[in-house]
């Protein structure tokens, strides 16, 4: 019922994660409404994301063939901080804690989705290894599939004398204890320090 | 600290309604991993909206000057019925109860919002009247600014001598009476006709 083009748009919109019929339509009644400019400026970002690569050694995202943290003097080379996605890089940069490198995985190992150790960044994790390595943290999500790539990766690395180690989970600051899930609890227990 | 080309997509797709920066980078990402085609598909899709206009005689969505309905010999033209958005249109032609012809006003009247009379196909509407006009049928929503975009339609066409109709507001079919709010509830009984 739609002109053939307003149709074709829904369906491309669909495209986009969760984006079902309804909010599709929604969003191509903006698009409509777009000024050429607008429209042009939209058109171009998804034109210059192609040029968008992963970095050749972390798997980050990055414009150039190295992403700018592994391309910096400044950081350490010889800690490793595995995570999944490059957005948990984003995450852990802005708490400015951190002066290793990375190394992205992204994926998690899922039997469920069948998503083996092979389909993911683990081998180039394995050939970064260096005699000068002195740790490598994996912070991968506290999920079924995340803490199953955690022991995977742990294995392999362990195998390989390299000293394995895994961020902290408990309660997070500003928490409430009664609002801690049963898990979160547990990990919290176990993890307790002395004061 | 994501590549400028990625940052620029995120601020794009946050032009979607309803989209902000944690949707928009969910997007992204799904994006970034599109293929060449499917971005290109994406793209051909904006383009071509550019060429959707709205049909010189009634609003709606049409990719030539005048749309299918008001080009389609077989329907009524001296019955319109007035409708807030052209997927109004999409939802009446659905039930296939109607013969008419349509008149999209691409908006509503809203004192809090600033949009005025002139703002919104109103005069395009008076314009449409002739002497053959048999019935204008609002069917504006039930909302506050759609009662009030009625009201003011059904004053100017009044004056006119034409005979203008309100859509029935009332339970839905299928609907049960405890779960309707109370507005519905006095539109229902207001509206009890003779079984």
């Amino acid at each position: 019922m739609y002109p053939k083009a307003f149709e074709n748009l829904i369906e491309q919109l669909k495209h986009l994660p969760g984006v079902g019929s309804k909010t599709a339509e929604r969003y191509a009644y903006s698009v409509l409404d777009w000024k050429q400019e607008e429209a042009n400026a939209f058109i171009e970002a998804i034109k210059e994301i192609q040029s968008i690569n992963y970095c050749e050694i972390c798997g980050n995202l990055s414009e150039d063939k190295v992403c700018s943290i592994c391309g910096n003097e400044e950081r350490n080379k010889n800690i490793i901080c595995v995570v999944q996605q490059p957005k948990d890089i984003l995450a852990i940069e802005k708490s400015q804690t951190y002066k290793g490198v990375y190394h992205v995985l992204n994926g998690e190992i899922s039997a469920t989705k069948g998503i083996m150790p092979e389909d993911i960044n683990i081998a180039s994790l394995i050939e970064r290894m260096t005699p000068t390595t002195q740790e490598v943290i994996i912070a991968t999500n506290p999920t079924a599939e995340g803490e199953t790539t955690a022991l995977y990766i742990a294995r392999l690395l362990e195998a390989k004398g390299i000293n394995v180690t895994r961020i902290a989970h408990g309660i997070p600051m500003g928490g409430h204890l009664d609002y801690a899930d049963e898990l979160t609890l547990i990990k919290a227990m176990e993890g307790r320090k002395a004061i």
